[in-house]
């Protein structure tokens, strides 16, 4: 890995300028940490940044490791897509990973597993094609919404209090005893349950409460709190996977 | 990673013992390695294998890393699930990666957009609840299907042409220059999107000619051949992720 690069060179995070999405695990990372980093389609065309600098990378027929979709990162000489492989990557130059392989493993396997449950949730107001609205495909949704609430959800969320549960470095996090950025996700994953199904997942977290501890201290941890405040971080909306749609949520 | 222990002790493949699954990911890339492991699930219960076995493992209250779903290896003192993090932990000892940290990441990113295609096409047949019978979910599966077959399969194909077209090593292997698990994941997708649906596999294949001639390849690797025509190779069938519902594929 070229981590020198990182050091010299400031990185560079591509993802979709008006939304939180999967970028916003590889912020918060980024953020929790301290990093210097360019967030690229939200910058200013005139200095090179802006949507089209992400599009260019894209589409960039020359380059040996193509991105599939945003998020993705330059790092030095090195393009990473993927959410889950990009904080893999990143995560030990951000000290956000334990150091063993075992650590690292354990770590990318929740982030992953964290990684399906957002797929199900943006899938919950897409269940027929992503490439449709909402409103064209709104009765699946209905349906898609109240399976994840009442099965899907759970299963999730209590996957992760057994992980609390059973970590044999104590109940505060998600692998060993310090944060990762397993932790920091996990408290995104919250938030947007909580904004998009609040009546579900009240109702769900209230029996998982290592989960809502875990979630709590990470919001309060001093550069997070501060990133929440500040207008790096996007509110949540109806464009991303998150969405706040009344009819999906259930009790 | 206890490598030692991959050497001294058997590992074990935790997977549904009647379907390929995503767990032929794993079994692929042991047989073409020519790796010894024990199919779990599969085994006889009289030897305390069996899927009372597999549950075990997966309720196992004091277990520190337990897996979400299987697929999921025992690897001397290791458990990991998640089938893109498997495969990124075996594959140095099974010499199916590059050795480089930017190819194992590389190939780890691959991997990932395989399984998210795989769940896609698993979707097609069940976009309302995995809980739900196929049948119970029909109306909705159709018109998903009609979206994979036309949008999604062609998106996601021509990415992997793409990265075969322009490595710098050549056209002959995602990865550098030669064989990577990634390549046995993309062998074993084709499979699977032309048994489901073959009309639409054949006309989006059509457009990808190094898909299918990497496909081709890896079809005659002397261990892959023999491993496909084995009673080990459990047969396509509709329990499992990819299913020839003919409603479901389209020209």
């Amino acid at each position: 890995m070229p981590q020198a690069t990182l050091r010299n060179m400031t990185l560079e995070l591509h993802y979709w300028p008006a939304i939180q999405g999967r970028g916003e695990f590889v912020r918060l990372a980024l953020e929790a940490a301290g990093a210097a980093y360019v967030d690229v389609a939200r910058g200013d065309a005139a200095a090179g940044l802006g949507m089209a600098a992400l599009q260019r990378r894209l589409d960039d027929a020359r380059c040996a490791h193509p991105p599939f979709a945003p998020p993705f990162v330059k790092d030095g000489d090195l393009l990473v897509g993927q959410t889950a492989a990009i904080l893999h990557h990143l995560a030990p130059e951000l000290k956000l990973v334990g150091r063993s392989a075992a650590a690292r493993l354990w770590t990318l396997q929740i982030q992953m597993t964290i990684g399906d449950m957002v797929d199900e949730a943006h899938d919950t107001h897409h269940p027929i094609a992503p490439g449709l609205y909402y409103e064209e495909q709104q009765p699946e949704a209905r349906r898609r919404a109240r399976d994840f609430c009442a099965t899907r959800m759970p299963k999730y969320l209590r996957w992760f209090e057994r992980i609390l549960r059973q970590n044999p470095a104590g109940q505060r996090h998600l692998v060993g005893g310090r944060l990762s950025y397993a932790d920091l996700s996990l408290f995104q994953l919250v938030e947007g349950l909580r904004y998009a199904f609040p009546k579900a997942a009240a109702r769900v977290l209230a029996t998982t409460p290592h989960v809502t501890a875990l979630h709590q201290r990470v919001a309060v941890l001093p550069r997070v709190a501060a990133y929440l405040r500040s207008p790096r971080r996007i509110p949540f909306n109806e464009q991303g996977i998150f969405r706040c749609y009344p009819e999906l949520d259930s009790e």
